[in-house]
């Protein structure tokens, strides 16, 4: 394995979080805040570190897909390890695991919390976990090829760790402009969020938090009740936001270069749609007997929906009491999650169509039993790698799902709590029902179920398998015999 | 589509149902039950029936995996329908979704009842719902294949359809030889097991049903309290042989032939003790300090988790109460299964080794990408068709599943009943957790629930795809071509 280059990127994303650690430390100065200097020093070592790391360049630039994995994983966790730092340092989270927990939340966009009191935090505290979202939503990794330069053209193996859905679509021939083109896209939208936002008569510093967390579909409130007491204006702003920011990129690529066609033929965009009407439905038709309008029951469906299916985990009702047709939806959708290529979590669309197409492709080959059928997508086939390692990532996904379920039984809490507990931390959306639901929080843990837990979040916004890697015994094997050559 | 053969064999179906109907009559002149005409005459029926059907042979006798899909399900939903009326007549189950429910529920071994009191029931009618168990166990087709002749060498096709597993295990290269051995390793067992009941002084009816039930996997009790009062010796017996009657057939009739190395060998096999092992370890260190000696504690935990993982349904306890951990294992248990081969449900042992192991190729073509790997299982290559559709059947599997919970929330019960209701029929075991706990029954669901678990018993005993092929269209399309013609 080619370790240089990893020590070399992991030097880059320390320098990387430097750089985002002083958007706490200005907040810091604006509100006039003593936690200045503690973003302060973990900015400056995270610089020291990370300049050490990349001062010798590596040998060899050529990575295959298992360093892009490696890569990949080890980049994510030492982000939320520099990333926790400060919250010990200031004292408003002492313990480890706990400030680990809500970094790597924070990073993963799920946006759960071990916090019962957010609105006691400092102001640059807040504005770090809110920003992790946004750094985590779109990638940082793929933030990383748009601005650093990397010779090797393999860049498509770190894009491909780090990027969710079953297959990446290159936009255009060159990773570094694909990666470049996202993340313009990511910020033009982050901007005009925020103008309305603040049409809206938002505060700026709420306007501000709330464009991360939508934005990264992370879900982080900075009030305890999360978005309930904002006007109707501003939850549907965010309401709406969430549900755009689930959409495939490839979509806004194709709308931006004025062939608004093609975006509107992608099967996942309108299957994604599709879905949010029809659980937007069911829910309204649920709840309007119990509202005192039609609109606000409206806006209160939809709100949840679209907070849900983006996996982004905003609240402006305790849906932990609606009717168990309503809650079910809600815990389907969770699962489902959002497009591949947004910045949502979850199975996502595309896989989803891709398996409903192998049981449709499965009953056919039963009546014709010699005939080669291909599964398309959006009228083109679909590779055979792409369809297996899709039917592959589901498997591995119940797996994990249910050994953590299992892991998290020592607590001795009702099913329900740990189910949804998984669902909505291994789907990065946050709060799921019961004793975790949107009025709750993960406090109540003990430290190794928040440590599986932290391993569900790292696992469900990398996708499995980068950090299953970590674990496969030829990646050591491998390095351990170049070491002692 | 050979309509004519599909036919031909519902014919005999109704023929066989007409002589398995005997016993219960035979049993209602013993106890001198009035319920003796309405047996016969529903026996009678079948006979007239069938043998109208069978009158004239097939003009044409070759049929492919379609014709042997639909056959089968037809088959199950002939037996289930027939089987319903006596309940009807007798007016102990007057209502017709109740009674469909219950003799669903009979055959394809699941073992939930929608009865409070089963009591009350009649000798004749105890009997016919456990002697359901009994035929659906080992698969009325497969009898059929034992019994009569069918030229055309294309019987494969139907033994595909109904038995459980992967791929079908041909013992010998006929396959009416390898259904007559089957059938005669059942007998021979269930033999044993009665003569074992008997030697503990069980009265003779009571070793009858529960050597059926057990045999069938089925979980049918007798008494209201399941087999909570029976001597220790009874549910010990009871206990191993329901485990050995989830161990894939094959080994026995490697046994037979003296070729015991081979049995122990077999790798499902062996995974299959382990996890009883393992479930029984975590399930008694959390019961031990409940009971007044370790031998109860240990005579109750292997019980439950034999009765759950053969998908059987018995209860000496009420596992309801009992901590989370030990709920969630016997909820994973539930999803298992039992071996291949066997006359258990769930997803299956063999199954499931097969999917972990497509894990493990996944990660390692991640180092090595242009390795080909071969999936292999008892030191033999799989057949990549074996692997696809267990891959595909799982999935399929999930989606009903999710989509059965769904159709119950209309009910507006808790979660966990709904999700356990669902997991404990659709693998076909009987007892769930909380409103269907192993105290409670199935009688409190909505006619449109019933009907929901009514298809999810007989999907989860005929693996899904012949029940699916039912509604496809291409199937409805050709038949009606062909009348049309």
């Amino acid at each position: 394995m080619n370790t240089s280059i990893i020590r070399y990127i992991l030097g880059q994303i320390l320098k990387l979080q430097s750089l985002f650690l002083l958007l706490p430390s200005i907040t810091a100065i604006i509100y006039k805040e003593d936690t200045f200097l503690n973003y302060l020093t973990v900015a400056c070592l995270c610089f020291i570190i990370g300049y050490l790391m990349t001062y010798k360049k590596p040998s060899d630039t050529v990575f295959y897909l298992k360093e892009g994995c490696v890569a990949t994983a080890l980049s994510w966790i030492v982000l939320s390890l520099s990333g926790a730092f400060p919250f010990m340092l200031t004292g408003e989270i002492p313990h480890f695991t706990d400030a680990l927990f809500e970094t790597v939340s924070g990073f993963t966009t799920t946006g759960s919390s071990i916090l019962s009191n957010v609105e006691a935090l400092s102001y640059s505290s807040l504005i770090w976990r809110s920003f992790t979202h946004w750094i985590g939503g779109m990638g940082v990794l793929v933030f990383l090829l748009a601005i650093i330069p990397m010779s090797g053209g393999s860049n498509i193996n770190l894009m491909k760790a780090e990027s969710p859905g079953p297959s990446v679509g290159k936009l255009v021939p060159k990773m570094r402009s694909t990666a470049r083109i996202l993340y313009l896209i990511y910020l033009g939208m982050s901007i005009l969020m925020f103008l309305l936002l603040i049409f809206g008569k938002m505060p700026v510093f709420d306007a501000l938090a709330t464009t991360f967390g939508t934005a990264g579909t992370g879900g982080f409130g900075i009030k305890n009740d999360s978005f309930a007491s904002y006007s109707p204006y501003i939850q549907w702003i965010t309401g709406i936001f969430m549900m755009l920011f689930g959409v495939n990129f490839n979509a806004y690529y194709f709308i931006l270069f004025l062939n608004i066609k093609k975006a509107f033929k992608m099967e996942e965009v309108r299957w994604y749609f599709t879905i949010i009407t029809l659980s937007v439905f069911v829910i309204f038709t649920d709840l309007m007997q119990f509202y005192p309008t039609l609109g606000d029951a409206l806006r209160d469906s939809f709100f949840q929906v679209s907070s849900i299916i983006t996996t982004t985990g905003f609240a402006t009702a305790d849906f932990n009491l609606w009717s168990t047709t309503s809650k079910t939806t809600l815990v389907l959708l969770m699962f489902i999650g959002a497009c591949a290529g947004s910045t949502g979590g979850g199975l996502k669309i595309s896989r989803l169509i891709i398996l409903i197409k192998t049981i449709f492709k499965e009953l056919t080959s039963y009546t014709h039993p010699k005939s080669i059928i291909k599964i398309k997508m959006d009228d083109k086939p679909i590779e055979h790698e792409v369809v297996r390692s899709t039917n592959v990532y589901f498997i591995t996904y119940m797996i994990i799902f249910v050994v953590s379920v299992f892991c998290l039984t020592f607590e001795n809490k009702d099913l329900i709590t740990l189910f949804t507990a998984v669902a909505a931390t291994l789907n990065n959306i946050g709060p799921g029902l019961e004793m975790v639901g949107p009025t709750a929080n993960f406090g109540h843990f003990s430290d190794f179920s928040k440590l599986v837990i932290i391993f569900d979040m790292l696992a469900g916004r990398l996708e499995l398998f980068p950090l299953l890697m970590l674990f496969h015994p030829e990646i050591w094997k491998d390095t351990i015999k170049k070491k002692l050559k």
